[in-house]
């Protein structure tokens, strides 16, 4: 156990060490190799080996063959804990958390869904077409369906161009792979689900952000209402 | 190397049978001790110990004296890694950067300010007061104004109610430790940072959710124009 705990301090003392050189800019674009770290940090390379990888777990490093162990920018740095939200989206939902869960996708997808007809690029915006392309070809039985309408809504997030929002699509994710499978497949609902997509999809190529914080919160204002009276997600308070 | 990552794989499995195991309800409110839990994994105690310290890291688990390893609630569970969201922050911030924070910023506050107002319990809001208070008390100079500062507005995203908006508050107080020392301190700023607060307050104390939003939107926006013609906040899009 002291063993151990003692590791665990060490790395996290290497780790802290690394990230102040990373964002000193002391190492430039690619990191030094693993012996001549261990020789600076004065650590044995097992201990460096693992300090490296909870920074590569993070979406802050990047191994290139032949080239090293690269920097990535630091917009990519991954802010949310893949693993909690998974587990976290697990459980059994309770209509507490489905509102929470609803609220949190009002806040974030209109805006982002508003920025992204304000700015985002143009390979962006046909991403987001593709992805509605797609989905709109699967039927909600199909065991492609979730990962379509994943794709949908993560493209529209990273459109938005802010790194914040975009690091909150592993929450939208959840969201989604939390919500859906209790969705009914009464008659008619997948097709206004279509349509719901398809509007925000065409606002946001007209480059409409009025429109397209309008369509993205009607789809999940119409989400809200089909997972039943249990609660009813309020639309923003506006100023 | 091989034998660090067969370790690291084992205490992954053992995690996530943990979690498993606590999502389904199957242990109840408090762990089984950790030799019968290794012994049911099959696991050294050395691997069990350094599972349970992963979960105990991510406010999953509490070790309770003489009651034992409590599983917390699953609101709690932190989704967001507080390690990155500092390491980020340390960066010298960019124009970009800031955009991006003071957008993201725009986004969870005024909201969670509308809520607090809306639904904030009373000994919540008591909470805000008294972290206005205590603010009001220090000047930008001091020592103690970073913490002030950043407790007002993390209780205010407490009191929303939203576990989402919850864990966002570690970006927020980020978000305050990399913009407050680059404010600069001319004469009437603080004065002016300090009624803004206070309007804050007030609203949510009277509980109109639309003055709380807009209030709140107010303060970041003179934190935006501060921070310089850089770049502009804009308000959120109106439906």
């Amino acid at each position: 156990m002291e063993q151990a705990n003692k590791d665990r301090s060490l790395v996290s003392k290497v780790m802290d060490g690394l990230v102040t050189g990373i964002v000193e800019e002391k190492y430039g674009a690619i990191l030094p190799p693993q012996d001549v770290l261990s020789k600076e940090f004065d650590v044995s390379r097992t201990v460096m080996r693992e300090a490296l990888s909870m920074l590569l777990a993070r979406d802050m490093l990047d191994v290139r063959p032949k080239i090293g162990t690269r920097i990535r920018p630091m917009s990519d740095w991954r802010m949310i804990d893949e693993d909690v939200v998974n587990w976290r989206f697990r459980a059994k939902p309770d209509p507490m958390f489905l509102r929470d869960v609803i609220e949190f996708r009002i806040l974030i997808e209109p805006r982002a869904a508003a920025q992204a007809a304000a700015r985002g690029g143009a390979a962006e915006i046909a991403a987001i077409r593709e992805a509605f392309e797609a989905f709109r070809g699967i039927r909600p039985g199909e065991s492609s369906y979730q990962a379509a309408d994943e794709l949908f809504h993560t493209r529209i997030v990273i459109a938005s161009g802010n790194q914040f929002f975009r690091q909150m699509a592993a929450i939208i994710r959840g969201a989604l792979a939390s919500v859906n499978p209790i969705m009914s497949d009464r008659d008619g609902l997948w097709e206004s689900a279509l349509a719901s997509h398809q509007r925000v999809v065409e606002a946001i190529e007209r480059r409409d952000p009025k429109d397209a914080e309008m369509a993205s919160l009607a789809l999940i204002d119409s989400t809200a209402e089909e997972l039943g009276g249990r609660f009813s997600a309020e639309p923003p308070a506006r100023v």
